[in-house]
Parts: C-alpha cells; sequence; structure tokens
C-alpha cells in the first residue's frame, strides 16, 4: 500500500470510528441495561429443539417467536401451508405511519439435524456457555448473576448462530430502536421460516399464499457468518448447492474379503475411483462441462474482493492445513467458482457417497445471466435452490452497505457471493424485489455441525447492524 | 479334453462314485435316522447369541457344548486362559485303545458380530428354515413334523455355517461311527474355540497352557465353503489377512461446504483419492513392495488350480457382474496373490477407511520359503494371523485328501490357498504338526455377512466328509 493510500484508510477509519460512536452508543446503552433479559429470552428459545422434521417440537419455537412478537405488540401470526402440515413462517409488522415503502427481516428459527452424541461435553438444545471457542480450550461457564458479562463467551446450543441468533438479533434490535424512541422511515415486516434448514420446501407457496404481507422493497436476510478477520459483511448472493446420492453396486451378495478379494469389485474401491476422478490434483473439477457458462467476475466485484482482508494464511494455521484445494486461488476467488464436495461417504454398510455442487445460480452481480447452464446434469436433477442476484449499486444496497457501515470502525466488506445456501430464487421468483443478506455471527460458529457456537459479541454487534438497517432512508 | 484323457476320467468317476457308495451308506443311514435329532440340537445351539465380546452368552455357548460332549461320553473340559477371562475352548477326546497317533477336529463356536436390522425378515439368532437361498426368493417354512427334509433348503441364523456348522458335523460324524461300531484308528481329539472371529487373541495361550492336550499329528480344521461348482475341497492353507485403520484429518473444526467448499481440502476426497492410488486400472496394487517375496505356485499347485472346475463365468453371472478385478486372472489364481481390499469406509461424522491386506505368510506349498517381507509396512503394523503351511505330499495330506475324496462322487478340489483367514500359525508356531482345513459350507452362506445361512446338504455331506477323515489310515 502506498503511504498516500494508507494515509487515505487512516483517515476514512477515523471518519468510520466517529460515525460509529455517533450511531450506535443508544443501541448499546439499551443492549448494556438488558443483557441478561435478552440471554434469558434467547436460551429459552434455544432451549426448544428445532430440527424441521420434528413437527411437534418446530411448532413449539414458533409458538415461542410468536409469544417473543406479542410482547413486543408486533401482531404476529403463523404463515401456514395450504395444508398447515408444514412448519409455518413467523410473521409480525411495525407499521410506521406515513411510510410508504417496506423491507422485510429474514431469518430462520429452524436449524440443521445433530447427533448429540457428537457434542463435547454439552448438548444441542441445553444451551451452555464455554470462556472461549472449544476449540480454543474455552471452559464451561455458569453466567455470573450481576456485573459485566465477558463479551468473547460463547453460547454452545444448535442455531446459537444459524439462525436463532437472526431472531434474536433482529427482534433486540426492535426493542432497543423503541425504547430509545428511535423510529424507521420504513415500515418494516418480520419473517421467521421454519424449515430453511430442510431446504425451504413451502416458502414458495407460503409467499404465494400470503404475498400482500410478505411483500418488501427488499428482503434482509440475517443469516451466516462475518467475515473471518471479524469484519462485518454485506453479501449480495450466495453460491447455493445441489445435492446427488451416488450408490455403487458390487456383486449381488455379500461376500468374504478374503475369498474373493482380489477378483470381485470391490463397490468401496469403485466408489474411491469415480469420486477421486472427479477432481484433479490442482482441485480443479474434472466433470465435462462444470464450469461452463460462469461468467468471469465483474471490475466491482472484483474490487470489493480485492478490497476484503486477505486472511488465508491466517484462518490456515487457524484450521491446521498445510495446502488449499484451488492452487494459486484464495478462498474468496473460490467461493465465486462452482465447487465440488463430498458431503458424506460410506460403505461396508452400504456404499454410498453424497457429492454435493456448490455452483452459482444467477446470484453473481445485478446483470449477469448467470443460468442453469453451469449445473451439471447429475446436480440439475437433484432438488437444489437457485440463488437471486442483487447489484453493489442498487439505492436499496447502498442503503444497506452504508447502514452495516455505520456500525464498524473497519470497513466491511462486500460480497457478491457467499459461499452458502439460501431461498434467495424462491423470494425474488415471486416477489419483485431484492435480497441482501447481512450476516452476523462468528465465522468460527461450527454452523451445521456439532458443538455450533455463537460468540456473545457477535449478537451484540448483530442487534446494532440490525438497527442501523431498520433506519436506513434509501434513496427510491 | 483328449478322448483318452476324457476316458480316464469318466472311469475314475465311476470308481469314485463305487467308493463313496461302499464307504457312505452307514454314514448316510444313521443321518437319514436321526435327521430330526440333529437339527434339534444344532438350531438350540444357534439360538444362543455368540459374538466373542459378548461375555455372558459366550459362555452359554460354551457350556452348551460341553453338554452336548458329556452327552456324547467325549469327557468335555473347559480349556480356559491364565484370568479366565475369554472366552474358553472346549476340548474332548475319544481314547482309541491301542492308538499312538492323534489327530484334532478344530472348529469355532463363536461368529462375526452382526447388526440384526440388516437382515432381511430373520434374525441372527433366531434359526428360521428357508425353501432356498434368500437371493433365489427362498421363502420361509416350517420343518415338516415328519418324512423327508428337502436338502436344497437352507437355515438361516448367525453361524449357521461359520463355524457351528463345523461343530454339528464333527460331533455327528462321532455319533454316526459310534452307532454303527466303527472305530477309527487313531487317538481322536476335538477343540472348538470360542474367538476365532476376534482374531483368536488367547488361542495361543491356550495351546501353551495344555500342550499335552492338544499335541496331535494333524489339526484338521473345518471351517469355510466348500468349491463354488458344489465340489469337496481340501485346503492347504489360507491366505491370512492384517488390517490397517487410515483417517484422514482435515481441518480442525468442522466447516461449512458452501463456505469453504473448493479451498478447505476435503478429507472425504482426500481419502477417496489415496485408496483409489493404491490399485490400478487392471486391480493390481500399486503399493512399493508389495508384491516382493512371491513366489510363483509350485508346479503340483499349479496342476490342482488347473484341475479345478472353471467356475468363474457362472460365478460373476450369478453374482451380476461382468468385468473381474484381476484383469485376465482366475479367481483361483487370484487367490494366490496378495489382495488389498477396502473393508469399510466412512466420512462425514468419520474420515476413515478400513483398507485389508490379504497376504499370503507361508502358507504356499510345504516347502515354500514365504516370509513376512510381502507384507507392505503398514499392514506389518496391524494384527494379523499369519499361516502354516502342509504340502499336498505329506503322508497326512494324502490321507485327508484321500479321505474326502472317498465321500464325493466328483474329484475333490485341492487348494493351495483359501482366501479367508483362521489361527493356523498360531498352532503351528506352538506344536509340531500340521494343519490341513476341510471345509463343509456352501459357498453362497453370506459369510460373516447378514443373512448367514447353512444348505443342508452341505451340513450332511459334512458329517459324512468328517467321520471320513476320523477313520483315515495315515502311513506315518
Amino acid at each position: 500500500m502506498s503511504p498516500n493510500r494508507k494515509l487515505i484508510v487512516a483517515l476514512w477509519l477515523v471518519m468510520l470510528s466517529a460515525i460509529a460512536a455517533n450511531a450506535q452508543p443508544p443501541m448499546r446503552d439499551y443492549r448494556r441495561a438488558h443483557e441478561r433479559q435478552i440471554l434469558d429470552e434467547f436460551t429459552r428459545l434455544l432451549a426448544i429443539p428445532n430440527v424441521a422434521s420434528d413437527r411437534e417440537n418446530i411448532r413449539r419455537n414458533a409458538q415461542f417467536i410468536i409469544e417473543m412478537m406479542q410482547r413486543r405488540g408486533l401482531n404476529p401470526r403463523l404463515l401456514e401451508t395450504a395444508t398447515k402440515e408444514s412448519p409455518p413462517a413467523v410473521y409480525g409488522e411495525w407499521r410506521i405511519p406515513g411510510a410508504t415503502r417496506s423491507i422485510i427481516f429474514y431469518a430462520h428459527y429452524d436449524g440443521q439435524p445433530t447427533d448429540p452424541k457428537q457434542w463435547t461435553g454439552t448438548l444441542p438444545w441445553q444451551p451452555v456457555w464455554r470462556s472461549a471457542a472449544l476449540e480454543s480450550g474455552g471452559l464451561i461457564m455458569a453466567l455470573p448473576a450481576d456485573g459485566a458479562i465477558n463479551s468473547e463467551w460463547r453460547l454452545y446450543a444448535r442455531s446459537a448462530s444459524d439462525d436463532k441468533a437472526g431472531v434474536m438479533a433482529i427482534l433486540t434490535a426492535f426493542d432497543a430502536l423503541r425504547a430509545q424512541n428511535i423510529t424507521p422511515a420504513l415500515n418494516i415486516k418480520f419473517i421467521f421460516e421454519g424449515e430453511e434448514e430442510a431446504g425451504s420446501p413451502h416458502l414458495g407457496e407460503i409467499i404465494d399464499l400470503h404475498k400482500d404481507l410478505l411483500a418488501a422493497d427488499a428482503w434482509i436476510i440475517c443469516d451466516g457468518p462475518v467475515h473471518q478477520s471479524g469484519r462485518k459483511q454485506a453479501v449480495f448472493g450466495v453460491r447455493g448447492d445441489a445435492n446427488v446420492d451416488v450408490t455403487v453396486y458390487g456383486a449381488k451378495r455379500p461376500l468374504h474379503s478374503g475369498h474373493y478379494g482380489n477378483w470381485a469389485p470391490n463397490p468401496a474401491m469403485m466408489l474411491a475411483r469415480l469420486l477421486s476422478s472427479m477432481k484433479d490434483d490442482t482441485g480443479r473439477v474434472t466433470i465435462a462441462g462444470w464450469y461452463d457458462g460462469v461468467e468471469p467476475l465483474g471490475e466491482a466485484e472484483q474490487r470489493a474482493i480485492a478490497e476484503a482482508p486477505a486472511y488465508d494464511d491466517e484462518l490456515k494455521s487457524q484450521l491446521g492445513f498445510a495446502r488449499n484445494e484451488g492452487v494459486g486461488k484464495s478462498l474468496l476467488e473460490l467461493i465465486n467458482l462452482p465447487s465440488l464436495n463430498i458431503n458424506g461417504m460410506s460403505s461396508g454398510d452400504v456404499r454410498r457417497a453424497r457429492p454435493q455442487c456448490h455452483s452459482h445460480d444467477g446470484q453473481r452481480g445485478a446483470g449477469s445471466a448467470f443460468g442453469k447452464r453451469n449445473r451439471p446434469p447429475a446436480a440439475s436433477a437433484a432438488a437444489d435452490r437457485s440463488h437471486s442476484p442483487a447489484g453493489f449499486d442498487l439505492p436499496i444496497s447502498v442503503a444497506v452497505i452504508a447502514a452495516v457501515q455505520s456500525t464498524s470502525t473497519q470497513p466491511i466488506v462486500k460480497l457478491p457471493t457467499a459461499g452458502g445456501s439460501l431461498p434467495l430464487s424462491i423470494i425474488t421468483d415471486r416477489l419483485r424485489t431484492v435480497t441482501i443478506t447481512v450476516p452476523i455471527a462468528n465465522y468460527d460458529n461450527n454452523q451445521h455441525a456439532e458443538n455450533e457456537n455463537l460468540r456473545l459479541q457477535n449478537l451484540w454487534d448483530g442487534i446494532e447492524t440490525m438497527a442501523a438497517v431498520m433506519t436506513m432512508k434509501p434513496k427510491f
């Protein structure tokens, strides 16, 4: 970086700090005065098992959120499918007198299925505090009865990050704004989905049945992690995913490997050979047509990626590997390419693998016509959620970026694409709107896995972020 | 085959039929008169769960066999280890007045662990009859109260073949001989091991503690299947096995495949690549040194293999695959080479594979010095059982071959090596003796897997085979 550039950055940081210092104290004051109350409500929500297929418990979550919103006067209601068989979405609204525009805040209250036996010392639906990340030797702690709570502590529970943290940050941001008599310029709506981790199979139907309620100038998606460096992010698409199960068949009946080994084809070996043939030594997918239709990143997108902190080496060191897979490319570059991942693989009892294709579908840049072509045939056959694009330069995007930036003393990271999967195209296919993702969780939250956790400071920051987005004034 | 050769074979078969017809009627008469009694005792033995690590049940099996032998006046006793913590062997003997030589019949009463949920329509320790093999549409049948029992019926239960069939055939052969007042020329001993499927970890100690009892001019191992063509076999060694667990480590904590896919090395893919690198397209193992020290088969061994029925195409058709792994070689040739097999493989929850190395260790031909060299370093580190050689031309071998042949109208198959694994070297390392395996089970018995079964005719044939070996007169 040149001396001049350094000076500009330094000045910018001073300015940002000033903005953040101005913007945040009311929210921060509210939070500081209500930490135990917030965490009490949050841990009670986290204590309800929330796998979408667990019909009884998933409705207990919805009911709990209904009560959270009733206490806040947000006129909540369940949005059911026609059969009322699926997890309902929970809807509420904060009508602003005179406001003609609306934004809707989305989070999901269901979580990934998990095997309690894989958790270390704690259980998925018994929220427990640790003094730091488990991987860094964090110990189980009791919340002190009074006094300051160390915001580096982590709350261990399924969906602590993904995505009940979103529900909690959004509703607490509302609390803070109302307590401080700060009124948004836009009508604020809320929708909390109950089967995002199951692939949002009924969100489309729910939108169709409740189009007026769910119409908004933007959907703000509060889900996913902030940048690994700790910087906040605004994200304009996700990679999405498609899954395919591959089953390799061997002999019709079980064979003794001693009596037939060397002669009978071994399904496990055939599976290993098939899977390993799908990538070359540099991590490039070798399936014909895999990268067809992948458009190069636009100039603004390339710049945004270049501006993001270089964090790969630090991350490799943390994660304990020396060489990344996509040789010669950075994580952020690689996230912008379709990937092929083996989700799971087993043989012996069964001989099956679940390769997972992470492939963009139209989510990169507003103008990109990133079509279905880039999905390989096998992946196209599987259920998938494709993903809506939103550009950096739309008025709403500019306003969201500014709002998130106003809460941070560090430059935020703008990403054309995050790696995850969200029902963005389900939303944009049905409503003339854009989706912008504003994640709040710590990057090392063990999302989707055992020992999921939320760093407390990320919840505190997330409340400020959500409040800032609620009170933005886009130039429509 | 030349006309002359055809004539010789035809004459030989006539002669063999005559021998078999002469030798077997007394045994067959006994069996026909006692079928229900034999099967009643057998199914009660099969009903006792028999995984070696199931301490309580494994001793119930031993006690049941003690009682079987007490009823027969065989002076049974448990052979314990020093701590009496392990499954005991059951020992008994039939002392023949004036006999100076002994042979000992070995079988094992423990079975492979199995998951009852993987069985189809029946359970491992609830013996059930089927009208044919499950894979051929065999239906569950009740044993008729009287009249002939169809000997193509199959008994489904863990260890129906492997290896309680051995226990049953040996003790019933004794019954038949005694009932017909046929006295062997040799002292007959019996040993039934209780942890063969666990790798015989205490058989060596049991032999050391009871060397006098267990000394014999030969150990006759009744375990394993006859040839796929249905022909009986005499087998002079087994391939043995060594196991190694391979664990591939990825990132230190679980990563979201969307956020990190393409960049973070995927342990499942690394495992697939590692395993698939171990064999080439022809099925040849590519690990350096894998085939070092493999001696070519001797002339007698090659001839024996050439004389075995060509059955590979029929077997491939039955098993449902078109191409075998060791391109250009027959099953019997390939069994005489060390193999590498993936026993199981899993990722997602764990990222582990269990390659299994089937490698000869001295078991091929009496004179072969087939040393440890042929085992790759990884395999040598794992627990294994290496295997004793016995030559075709030892007097005891000639006598066993003749005895087995005397019970069959078809030429029997002589094999230098079978594919399985047996504690042969544990025996021969401690006792100056030879081991010869005389298997009786049907080849399609689903050994070690779910739906293990025994074709009834194989038990009937096995009784005759064991009786013939008991009454052989080797020219020592």
